[in-house]
């Protein structure tokens, strides 16, 4: 223990997933509990609601709806996609946490959220430290794109996996029913790391999954794409599934939206708005093979199917916050929490660890080249043992009333200014 | 009984659903029992696998195959969008069928799918007696679109609705999480019928779901949109859902997608590709507000997200089906199997009624207009309370192997020709 008093405070930031607020639920019931911290904040926001001094106050909130946040997508308290000037551009926002930390005596500071986030609270850290203020500053990893560095998975990725291998089950079953040719283009949320797009090879592991599978990590040639593509088309008598990553680029760094003319549509503020990847492929193979094509996106879809949560995520995500609440108590500071996996007896295990915040803040982990094929459209039998374990068992979502999801209701009463 | 010795074959239609192969199970494994059912056959891509001699021989099945079907989306027999010629005009095909019944003695059939099914096992049966052979048709219904005549509701509507109503309470979760403007504008299907898009305002009841309803029922008018829209992006700060029907279309009958000029690809075979309602509506509510506007199509995800099917339209599909056979070897022909609900102390109770295959044949249910609210934007309570009842439970999914589902894996083995 470090006996410093204070109250904690925790922000969210960028996408949500169908389990950040289980991250939040675990630093919110963790905190609570702990006797040095006198009050727990949720800001609202993320970085936002602290500079403007919006938070609510969680002491206030019923123990029964912080647990079922557990079970709730995105996050309750809002997230945020901020981020703070350079400090040596500008000091102003640093200077202005501090004053608020200082106002509210935060002395506790969790940050959820991916490579900027964890950038962000080793940032506001080095400055609290610089300016001599204590402060226990720690970071709770989540991100679908499962791209952080230095830890085994990141929460977040295991659900939308869970998410994307049953839907492309389900669309195998679906779009291959009729006699005639059918080719499906779905396309999978990320940019740089392919490892949400690599769980649709889950679904062809259980013989009932995409054909084709493009990931970000592997160069993107359109040439070779059509070639893929015909060849299953000629042996599967046209019924096609292809997933592709919505991040996949040609060897000159050109994303797919990029590679037709003509492709952009310009709004009143003439801002560009490109085509999806999933829409423009579909429209090219249309052309060539003369067939129907059915772009599909999963949209935001797969990072609040909170219906389909894995156990583990759930468990693990609220595990980081907790853990997060015990290492920031007990007098560590500037680490993100991770994860690293064992198997005892032959069954999965997941140990948390933690990772300096500097490592992670400016790293990005994407899929090893030697887990996808040589053809460049599949994945090897190790993604599948590095996955599988991670969204065995039953779902864990909500509970239901009337058929249907019950979510948490929080109160949200704002701590007065 | 009719005493009537003979084989018994099902085809089935159309778009599939979650619980297409729910009802054939009921087919198979009820005509599988019947003493006077010499052999049960499942056509290949409904009639043309009968017009094509095309079926498999379910006897050969693993009756736990047969039970699997229950929890496994779309047809595994494979489904079929084909109309027979009008008979007035050729009477080949129904000469073709009369011979293939003959050539298998089949007696017994089972046509599975929506209004044009219906109107084909109408006319095959009326061809059959017109031609002295005697053979029991019985419609078994399906269709997501909820919109068979004389029926309370049909199978496949109550899985695609929970999938539609648990997917919007998550969007609402996802989509309003930041503190920027964020409108969405998500597609569901339905050409003529609102019946699913007005799952969604099941989500609005339970207060997380869409501001704004369109359904097909209601004539679209582009100006009213755009006020109905404006109104809750000034009341909800600029975070607003919109649900609306693919089939949604001016009073001058004109679909979404025909209110945009250009909006017209032309591909290679000179058929016209329309834009879709989600994404033309997007476009232009980005021009006319100037935010982010986010089309999100559900597209086939919604018909055969079996994960979250609901537990009384597995029940009742597979009921409709092994209802048809008891009817057909009882002397029974030219009826659909139809619902008719009651409630027996308050607990929603499903009888099973036949429809005589000519009133379902040409015509179509649509949503009441009284159960619309005024403005045109939301339903009644008393479309919750009819929906409500057939969604309640847990979801009746596939059982789970490694975390994912596991479909029924059938043999189909062809019957020699």
């Amino acid at each position: 223990m470090n006996n410093l008093k204070g109250a904690a405070i925790i922000g969210q930031s960028g996408g949500p997933t169908s389990v950040i607020n289980a991250s939040a639920a675990g630093v919110f019931i963790e905190a609570l509990k702990q006797p040095n911290i006198t009050r727990v904040y949720g800001a609202a926001h993320g970085i936002k609601g602290i500079l403007n001094e919006e938070f609510y106050d969680i002491n206030q909130e019923d123990l029964k709806e912080l647990e079922l946040l557990k079970t709730t997508p995105s996050s309750s308290i809002g997230s945020v996609r901020y981020k703070l000037k350079p400090l040596e551009e500008d000091d102003s926002e640093y200077k202005r946490l501090l004053e608020v930390f200082k106002k509210y005596n935060i002395r506790y500071f969790f940050y959820n959220g991916g490579n900027d986030s964890m950038d962000t609270c080793n940032k506001v850290s080095k400055f609290f430290k610089n300016n001599d203020y204590e402060c226990y500053c720690m970071g709770v990893p989540k991100t679908i794109d499962n791209d952080l560095w230095k830890t085994d998975h990141c929460p977040g990725y295991a659900s939308a996996a869970k998410y994307v291998a049953t839907t492309f089950m389900e669309l195998r079953c679906d779009a291959t029913v009729y006699d005639t040719p059918m080719v499906a283009v779905v396309e999978v949320m990320g940019r740089n790391a392919g490892w949400l797009t690599a769980a649709s090879a889950l679904a062809a592991y259980k013989g009932s999954g995409p054909d084709l599978i493009y990931l970000p990590e592997v160069p993107f040639d359109l040439e070779k794409f059509y070639k893929d593509v015909e060849k299953v088309y000629k042996e599967k008598n046209g019924q096609v599934i292809i997933a592709v990553s919505e991040g996949v680029k040609t060897k000159e760094g050109k994303y797919v939206p990029e590679l037709v003319e003509n492709n952009v549509a310009v709004d009143s503020f003439g801002h560009k708005q490109l085509g999806g990847t999933a829409s423009v492929l579909a429209n090219l193979l249309k052309e060539k093979l003369g067939v129907k094509v059915r772009p599909i996106e999963l949209s935001l879809l797969q990072r609040c199917a909170q219906h389909l949560a894995a156990q583990h995520d759930v468990e693990e995500a609220f595990g980081a916050g907790a853990e997060a609440v015990k290492a920031a108590v007990s007098g560590v500071t500037d680490y993100m929490i991770g994860f690293e996996r064992t198997y005892i007896n032959g069954k999965y295990v997941c140990k948390y660890i933690k990772i300096p915040l500097e490592e992670v803040a400016n790293a990005e982990k994407k899929v090893p080249l030697e887990w996808i094929t040589k053809d460049g459209t599949g994945l090897t039998q190790d993604y599948i043992n590095y996955a599988l374990p991670l969204i065995e068992g039953e779902p864990a979502k909500a509970p239901l009333e009337d058929g249907l999801p019950r979510f948490a209701k929080l109160k949200k009463i704002f701590v007065n200014k």
